[in-house]
């Protein structure tokens, strides 16, 4: 089939610059903010009128960390299965698929137009800094809020799976009530992302004998590093300005 | 920004080979019933292994018809607004948007494996044939359907519109009897497609003094031609083997 080709209507500023650490879907915590800039040429005037009234937000985008490496399989291992059983990728919502594009639904927090370009703020993300965005779209309860859905291989799953509890050193809490502003906030968004358990599955279930679980992801214009003291602890160890 | 090019993983077969008559989104019509048959190079084995057991499936797609004339506006006139309000086309669902994607959520009815090549069977649909098809992900309630949404400018508008009484002139109901199998279930989707009232809002709002309302959809293999006697009925009067 004949290619189609698609000129990005804008991208994401997002507080993670890199692929772990993002929430694995959207809507998981709440107050995770971005703003979607839109380009120049997108940026017409009255292009987003009407869309503050909306609450929620469908974003089209595509999964460019991926998209740049080209390898997609026709089976993947979710996650959510453990890491250790094969689903097709078009039964599951993986990033690594044909065409690399994603959905996300997200919360409308406000419009801004400034020196001519629009600027939309959302929250309860789960995209990477200059994601690129191909559309937006209103999400409309009518035709997009399903009742009576079966939800295939996860359903097996619990909704909520066991998160993890997260303590901070304190030398971390210092640092950032010395370097942000909203503090508690910040520490509050750093916890949430880790009780998700961003590590990978493999490492989650197997961890190996006397490797240190420890791990770094970037939010916020920081490094931040945990370590996983036992299966269901993490400390929060680390934090660098980048 | 840079151009994204993606490769089409397949087509949809429906039975609408034009945009006039199309359902205004998924879901109106339940057993509007298409296939998306996925190209030999996204048939691998495998490849929609557990995804029968959803029960929904997004389409994301390009509306083609409108993408070969390349034309959109920043802001459009949605029927829903009777065709004379104008609305940021980033507030709309409107085909006619930049990059000239669509998504919709459908109901599936069946997988299909045959000779190596993978048919999706779906109902609720609201896409015209030849649609290509770029990608198709598992609706999952966790993430897809919102609560609490605000509708924006459709709040002011009824969920569901007046619709048209549709009847059939004795010489059309004959026809479908000698030429569809199922002939009722048939006579049962014209009805619905055409009390939908598929006229353009302006011709809804504002009929012509003296003017013939005739119209004519295809669908199914035939050009289906309807008469708007009063501002609410319609009358199927003719119809055409294509």
């Amino acid at each position: 089939m004949e290619e189609i080709t698609f000129r990005p209507i804008g991208i994401v500023r997002s507080p993670f610059p890199d692929k772990f650490g993002v929430p694995r879907r959207s809507g998981l915590i709440k107050n995770l903010k971005a703003i979607i800039e839109l380009a120049p040429e997108f940026s017409q005037p009255g292009i987003e009128k009407g869309l503050s009234g909306f609450s929620h937000l469908w974003v089209i985008f595509q999964f460019h960390k991926y998209a740049i490496k080209k390898t997609w399989s026709p089976t993947v291992r979710p996650p959510r299965l453990g890491g250790n059983k094969k689903m097709g990728v078009f039964a599951s919502r993986s990033p690594q698929r044909p065409n690399f594009i994603g959905m996300s639904a997200v919360k409308i927090d406000g419009i801004v137009r400034k020196k001519d370009r629009v600027y939309i703020h959302i929250s309860g993300i789960d995209m990477i800094d200059k994601t690129p965005v191909l559309d937006i779209k209103p999400y409309i309860a009518d035709s997009d809020r399903l009742n009576n859905t079966k939800r295939g291989w996860i359903a097996k799953l619990p909704l909520k799976k066991p998160l993890l509890k997260v303590t901070f050193s304190s030398g971390v809490r210092e640092f950032i009530k010395k370097n942000e502003t909203n503090a508690s906030e910040f520490i509050k968004l750093v916890r949430e992302i880790v009780a998700q358990d961003p590590r990978p599955s493999y490492l989650r279930s197997h961890p190996r004998k006397g490797q240190k679980s420890e791990f770094t992801f970037s939010f916020g214009g920081y490094d931040i590093g945990f370590l996983v003291k036992e299966q269901s602890i993490a400390c929060i160890n680390r934090i660098i300005s980048l």
